[in-house]
This record gives C-alpha cells, sequence and structure tokens, in this order.
C-alpha cells in the first residue's frame, strides 16, 4: 500500500507546499537559471534573510550553503580550529564530527555519554580549545541537549567557538545566538525538503578565526572559506554554480514557514512529541529509548522496542505508516520517528492511535 | 515574450525529458528516499553503469558524484597533488584550477595560451609534476583542445596524472581513456540538468596517489577523498547524504541518451556546430572569436560582435532566443552559444536563420 506517513528522519517526509514549488521552479525556468544573475540573487536573499527571521538570528551572523552538513563539519574544522577542538559525543553522528577533525590532522579531544543518557554535567574543556562542538539533536539516538547546557560554555570558555550541529532539530530549538558562533542543518530534515543542501550560520568570530588561520598560513580550503563565502554572500551569491533549485525551495518553504508562524509550529512540534512519548511510555512493547525527559529529543523520538521492534515496524507499515530504522547497530532494536513541521498533527494522532491498538 | 530558447552555457537548457522525469521523481518518493536504501543504490549503479556505457569509459575506472565542478578542482589538487602540479591556462576556468592548486599550497606551474589561441605545440613539463590539468573546453573563450594535444602527454610525461576539465563539452568528446587519469564535469551544461551536481571520474592510479598520499600523512580531506568515496561506491552508496534527486535525474537522462543513441548525437553536435559557425563566418556584424578551426569549440561557440553584441542579443531576444552572454570583461563584447544535447537541430536552424536575417 502506498505510504501516507513517513516518519524517517532524513531525507524525510516533504513539506506539504514543496510539490506545488517544484512544480512552479520548473515553470519558472529556475532549473535553467544562472547563478550570477540578479534573479538568482533575490533568492539567494530572500532564503538568507527569511531564514534570519524564521531562526530570530540576530544581526552580525551570515548564512552560506554548502551541499550538506558532511561538509560543513569538515569546512568548520578546517576553517575553524588550527589546533584543538573538544567535542560532545553520544552517538554516531556527533563522533563522526571528532573523527573529521582527527582526519584532518588536528587532535580534537572528546567526552563520551553512553547512547541515551546525558553528558556528566561536570566536564571541563582544555583553555586551549578553539571550537567545542555540540551536537544539539543526535539523530541515531533521540538525545537532545538542553538549551541551558550549550549556553553555558560562552562563560567558561569565552575564547572558544561554540558550534552547533542542529541537522535534525531546526527549526523548532530557539537558540541564544549571543551564546553560540555557529549553528548548521540539512534541509532534508526540518525543512522537509529533497537532500541535497547544508547550510551553515557563522558569526564575525568565526569569520576573524578563519582569517586568522589564512594569514597563518593554515590550509582553510579554497571556494568553501569563510572569506571566499562572505565575499560573494555580500552579493547574494554563491562562490560556485550551487544547487540552485535547492535554495529556490528552501526560500519558498522557509516564506510558508513565516506565513504558518514559527510558534504554531514550535507549539505542534511540542504537541506531537508529547503525545507519541506517552503513548510509548504506556505501551506494552516498545517504550522511549531516551527515559530522561530532559534530553528526550522533540524531532527525533527513538523507540526501543526490542524483539517486537519488527512486529510493529511490519504492523505500522501494513498501516502505511513507516517508522524509521534504528540507526547502524540498533537498526533491528529500534524505531525512529522524525517530528518536524512536515509531519502533521493528523499523522502524529494516525502513529499513536495505531500504537495503540498494536497487540 | 517566453524565451523558447536557450543558449546560455551553463545553467542551460534541460534536456527535454527533465520535466517530466522530476515529475515522476515527486510521484515515486525519489525526493524522501533514504541514501541508504537499495532503492537508492539501484540508482546510484544505473548512474555510473550509465555513464561508462554512454562515454566508452572502459573497466578500471571509478565514477564519484561531487557537488560541483568546483569541488571537484579542489578535491582533485588535494588527493593527487603533493607538491606539483602544472596547468594548461587559456581562459578563467583553466586560471581557476591553477589558482586553486596554489590556495591548497602546492607550488603549480603554468603555461599560457592567449584567449582564443591554441598553445604552443611545445611546451616542456617538469618531470616531478604529478598532476597536469588540462581544460578540454574553455568556457570563457570557446576553445576546445585537440584530442591530439591531450593524448600525447602520456608518453612525454608516462610518471604524471592527466586530468581533464570536460565540464562544458562531455558527452560530446571521445576520450581515450588509455591516454588519461580522470575526467570531471558538472551536470547542468552537457546533460541538460538542473544545477548541484559533480561527477568525478577517476582511475585506479588516482586511487593509488591518493592512498599514497595519505600513509605520507597528507591531507587529502575526509568524507570526499578518494579512499573514502571507492568505499562507499562499492555498496553503490554515496559518503554523505547526497543530492539524490539530481542523481535520480542525471540516471534518467543518460538512459534516454542511450536509446537516442550517442552517435546520434555527437553527429547532431557537429552539425549544429557547423550551421553556427557557418552563418557566424558570414556574417556582417558577429564573427567567431575563436578563428583557429582546429580548437573552435563545438560545444560552446563564442561570437565576437564588438559593438554589435548588444544590439544581436536583443535582436535574437525579442525572438524569444537568449544567447549568452561573454565571459568576464567580454561580456558585452561576445556572446556565448552553448550547443548540447539539450539544444535541438530546430533550435539551431532557427538561431542561425534569425542570425542571417539581421540587419
Amino acid at each position: 500500500m502506498k505510504s501516507i506517513a513517513n516518519f524517517a528522519p532524513g531525507p524525510s517526509q516533504l513539506y506539504f507546499t514543496v510539490a506545488d514549488h517544484n512544480k512552479n521552479a520548473f515553470r519558472e525556468g529556475i532549473t535553467s537559471l544562472g547563478h550570477r544573475t540578479k534573479e538568482f540573487e533575490k533568492i539567494f536573499q530572500g532564503a538568507t534573510e527569511g531564514l534570519k527571521e524564521v531562526l530570530s538570528i540576530p544581526s552580525g551572523f551570515h548564512i552560506f550553503f554548502a551541499a550538506s552538513a558532511t561538509e560543513i563539519w569538515e569546512r568548520s574544522i578546517q576553517n575553524l580550529v588550527e589546533k584543538k577542538s573538544f567535542h560532545f559525543v553520544n552517538g554516531a553522528f556527533s563522533n563522526r564530527f571528532y573523527e573529521i577533525a582527527k582526519q584532518l590532522g588536528k587532535h580534537p579531544e572528546k567526552t563520551e555519554a553512553s547512547f541515551g543518557h546525558a553528558f556528566d554535567s561536570n566536564i571541563s574543556i582544555p583553555a586551549d580549545t578553539e571550537l567545542i562542538g555540540l551536537t544539539h539533536n543526535e539523530t541515531s539516538t533521540g538525545v537532545s541537549l538542553p538549551l541551558e547546557f550549550i549556553n553555558k560554555f560562552r562563560k567558561s570558555n569565552p575564547d572558544s567557538l561554540i558550534v552547533v550541529d542542529a541537522v535534525s532539530s531546526l527549526p523548532y530549538p530557539v537558540f541564544d545566538y549571543t551564546r553560540i558562533d555557529s549553528v548548521f542543518f540539512s534541509v532534508q530534515k526540518g525543512f522537509g525538503l529533497p537532500a541535497g543542501l547544508g547550510v551553515w550560520i557563522v558569526n564575525e568570530r568565526c569569520l576573524a578565526k578563519a582569517e586568522q588561520l589564512l594569514s597563518k598560513g593554515c590550509n582553510i580550503g579554497t571556494y568553501h572559506s569563510l572569506p571566499f563565502y562572505l565575499a560573494n554572500a555580500k552579493k547574494n551569491q554563491t562562490p560556485e554554480t550551487p544547487n540552485v533549485l535547492g535554495i529556490y525551495l528552501l526560500n519558498k518553504v522557509i516564506q510558508d514557514f513565516l506565513r504558518r508562524g514559527i510558534q504554531t509550529i514550535l507549539k505542534e512540534t511540542e504537541y506531537k512529541a508529547a503525545i507519541l512519548y506517552n503513548a510509548l511510555e504506556n505501551h506494552p512493547s516498545i517504550s522511549p529509548f531516551v527515559k530522561d525527559k530532559n534530553i528526550q529529543s522533540k524531532t527525533v523520538i527513538v523507540a526501543q522496542g526490542g524483539e517486537h521492534t519488527g512486529q510493529v515496524a511490519s504492523y505500522l507499515s501494513g498501516l502505511g505508516i513507516q517508522a524509521g530504522d534504528g540507526y547502524g547497530v540498533l537498526k533491528k532494536m529500534q524505531l525512529r520517528f522524525a517530528n518536524f513541521p512536515a509531519h502533521s498533527k493528523e499523522q502524529y494522532e494516525l502513529l499513536v492511535d495505531s500504537l495503540e491498538k498494536f497487540k
């Protein structure tokens, strides 16, 4: 049967307006549009200014486009770290950020939390740490860092750049941008778009650091170095021929979010998360993997199903509901449910009703 | 009036089947398809095997996906050069490949030809050159290197990797893959697709070089290093969440090319180039910028219009025909006409008729 709801955590369900925007893109010739045209510049400006509005990003921040969040891991280390970064690792994705720093020849350190659990609240970070890497939402386990946890590092480590991976949580979290220096995400998760675009948000401190590394003769890359990004972004352009269609669709969805109201989206996200966690807590066969409510992700909800996992997944699938598999070694023991703006309250209510009827 | 033909050299006109393929992609859920699924692996395999067939690429070559050809310039230098590359520079794009090598801290050398002219036939390349960078088709000036020119370096420089930028010429040129090591292009030119995907073709010598650099402790990047690309490609997967829709559309267009027959496409390319060059040679106001027939590009035809350029462009535009601007400082003095598989014989005949009627 045709799927009526896709809860895979990304690439995930498209936001309901995307198919129409895409039709218009073809009709308007966006798919052949030159990236050095006034028309492209308007799209770039619409997307970046709209995003600042949706996410309440203050002035002093810049928005650049990469091909993926994976690219932004690499570019972040390349542009912002000469020697040492420090990473909070609690799953596959936060660990990959750490590994990329190692591969680039830096000397990263990490602190680890066991999967599904909180970090120690008293972690001391070396004073010479240039970048603190925090994964706001660990997509592999459904652990979300409380904002207070993220916000405390500015005071204890004023010279470090605080870089937040929000790949699978934005647009939900309302970050305090005075306490972080960079955030990034990819569009195929919370923005409900086809994959192929990463969004990198950085402040002036990041730009200054990249300039400083460049002046020391460090390799900060070429077309996607922060200074070259900025020189192009000042003209509302990109360094290279980008995924023009992806940026166009992002702009359109951002405008849709603005019309719907970000507060409405946030409240709906919380409502949907609440009813699913409630259903999981009262379920005979599956339960929330993350027990500590303080770190339960609102946007990627992971259910522990043990031996029942396959049965539950097939049952849902038979109803046209696609759950996401568990990640990595937990593929067959867990299910993941994305809770993005593309997932309607009705879909969540159907999911919860269906889970309650599972025997 | 609505454009009836877009000759901009890229992003250019879409191949005529792309809009329908795109509709199907949305209908089939490709836009939400996970990149670790069997379905994605089939698409990856279809695109890479199909491309080998279309371009007559022998075994021993691998095909990887990047975000743009700009990325491939950077990745090529990063993966294939420890110290020295050598570049044939005859325009803005060939020069950018050289500049990227400099920016990455290598010690590239170059030989230059004045814009629109051939390289000296007796250029000696230093014996310690690790990579010879050749731009088969310089998009900024409409100069194409003869295949014999490219093919001679294997003998004179057997230890160098021969890397060919074919961004705006493939699928037209039939390279001798025994005499080159790597070719790359981006899909928004000759493949008539929306921008946002680069295709990187490398042989085992390139992989061995990257492994050698890695073992020496050189920085060859992370998720888009050649060894990591290969490890994923063996599973018909990509290192990161890629532009899934772009790869799907590429596969579809490749299959269309195969059905149409690559010989038909090549002959049509030559026919269209011949009638346009003929019209330019006999035109009172504009003429071919590249005079030497041996290096006249078949796929990006540049017309020198001098003071008449603006008039000719407006005249064509009034007929619904969009010429591409000249590149860089020649923007107002030249027009560029892409001659890709997406441009039909009928469009070329209309262009030629219209140019002949210009007074």
